[in-house]
């Protein structure tokens, strides 16, 4: 028998996750069916959107339930297969959730290919983030050489793919990220125009050295967080601009909602300027999955995309990560390395 | 010499405009000069647009400036022309303004068919009221037969068209208005499904009542008013819903701003449905008036589609008719009667 951890929702958080809403189990992995395998986790992903799981409101996917695990995409090894489409000793990537091992039908689960990249780049780069950043700022953005986009969340793991996609396709690319270091690797490591700090000054600074950056206006917001950066961009977009709305993560546990701008003042700049406001979600564009591969799988295998991992050891400490994660302490994809490479 | 009479921007309103912000001036009417011909105006056309232009903010348009007269579409007869495009005689259509008489060199004037229709249409609905009322529709909404459609300011102008349109589509159509009269009239005269009162109740009551309506949720909300219809709306719409933002008249004058619902709950909606918020203005897409003409123009003349006009005699009663119709006074397309017809 083969003993595995699992971490559950242990009660829902008002506001930012506590330790106490989460709850680390022991048990023993099921065997597999028919149709079935075993899978060990090797690294999970932890990503903004988990955040909106833990609530008990409607959304475009299901809450968890209490006590049950929480959701998370994971790079795995199979074990033992009942499946056709699997043997063991593949690595896979699919939805194992907070837990060392699994029990799956392979349903969502696809082979990840070892000779391109790292494995860990199946959950970042090469993977739902990435494929996130590039239909946004493609399908959804519709953008275009010598516009100028702004990009939250910069270094992020959607972000940061973002950035190097809008800056190959010749846009003025301004970031906005939080903290001097985070600010000066957008520039340095990943070729942003500009990167301004969030956090070193209140929404009209903010403004103000985005619009220096931005001399003729903004064409695309990549949107990832909300909160003062949306504030700040808003009067600055230019007529026929795009918002493509990927998440909200200052909005996600009630931060800067006291200072929210109300809505009249957005949707009179959505009205005047002629803007389209986007939401989107990667679940709904699956069919873009080839094109996306094809074009940025070589630039990931030449080295002209650059990423960065910010990895946690050992399922036990997710909780924390997850916390950091949503307070934008983490620097890079969000990894937990839950097992030892095969 | 021509007399003439126009009305200028006296001041600038904080909130609703009052009697003060307007000046009827008189004075006589200029010769026509090389290229330009002398106008007398027949009807005079009232939209909410123009409170946008009473403030001096950035907008799609240039602010009247103080003292200036204040811009309208007219309905005219040419009394003299050196210009080759107009003869004596013609009824045009075009920007005269807040003006009994003018002299222009014809740029943005159109001749009108008075076989197709009474004159006074083409500043309704064959007019700039009616192409917004179609484009927003079809172009910005992508409405399609069996979706069901929310239409604010229902019997308005634009309102009105909609409604009938999409009725037309074989859409579900929902109204929202002002008072029982509007909405009786939306109802058995438009040819909507249901109309919905929103004066009768606050948010959480309009919205329970158009979930009613709405049993299968709402794909298209056409947004002409802001405030309350939106609070009550954005938790009803559909995955992939559009909301075409052709106006926010609850908030032109400040009505609603203290409860109006913050920024972030709108944009969790957005996110989570992917819903689609485009601004647009008629302006930038004359190139549909010729598809928009020969749609709607034998809709109309056929009886098909009806029309309603709320008219004010005389120029010097346009200020209290434009107060009315910010606050949903009028019933139907507001027009002035300036001169006497042809």
């Amino acid at each position: 028998m083969t003993k595995m951890q699992r971490i559950v929702l242990a009660s829902r958080p008002d506001g930012q996750p506590s330790p106490e809403n989460f709850r680390l189990e022991s048990s023993y992995l099921s065997e597999a069916g028919p149709g079935e395998m075993q899978v060990r986790t090797i690294w999970m992903s932890l990503d903004p959107y988990m955040r909106g799981r833990m609530d008990d409101a409607k959304s475009y996917a299901d809450p968890v339930p209490i006590d049950g695990t929480m959701e998370a995409g994971c790079v795995a090894e199979v074990m033992t297969s009942n499946n056709d489409r699997f043997a063991p000793g593949d690595i896979v990537v699919g939805p194992v959730g907070w837990a060392s091992h699994g029990v799956t039908d392979g349903v969502g689960y696809r082979k990840v290919d070892a000779s391109i990249a790292p494995i860990s780049t199946a959950l970042g780069v090469l993977g739902m983030p990435g494929m996130t950043a590039w239909v946004g700022l493609n399908d959804i953005g519709q953008a275009k050489a010598g516009e100028t986009i702004v990009v939250s969340a910069a270094t992020g793991a959607v972000g940061s793919l973002v950035g190097q996609l809008a800056k190959a396709k010749n846009m003025r690319v301004i970031g906005v990220a939080g903290g001097a270091e985070k600010c000066a690797y957008a520039v340095e490591e990943l070729g942003y125009d500009v990167c301004l700090d969030h956090r070193a000054g209140d929404v009209k600074e903010l403004r103000a050295q985005m619009a220096e950056a931005a001399p003729k206006g903004v064409d695309v917001y990549y949107e990832n967080v909300g909160g003062k950066t949306l504030e700040a961009v808003l009067p600055l977009m230019n007529t026929f601009g795009r918002i493509p709305v990927c998440g909200m993560i200052a909005w996600y546990s009630g931060q800067g909602v006291a200072e929210a701008m109300r809505l009249p003042a957005a949707w009179r700049a959505i009205l005047t300027k002629r803007l389209r406001v986007q939401g989107f979600i990667i679940f709904d564009h699956y069919d873009r999955v080839g094109a996306f591969a094809s074009e940025v799988a070589p630039m990931v295998a030449s080295g002209r995309i650059r990423y960065r991992e910010s990895v946690t050891e050992g399922l036990e400490n997710a909780p924390e990560a997850f916390m950091n994660l949503l307070k934008g302490g983490n620097f890079g994809k969000q990894l937990v390395r839950v097992g030892d490479d095969p």
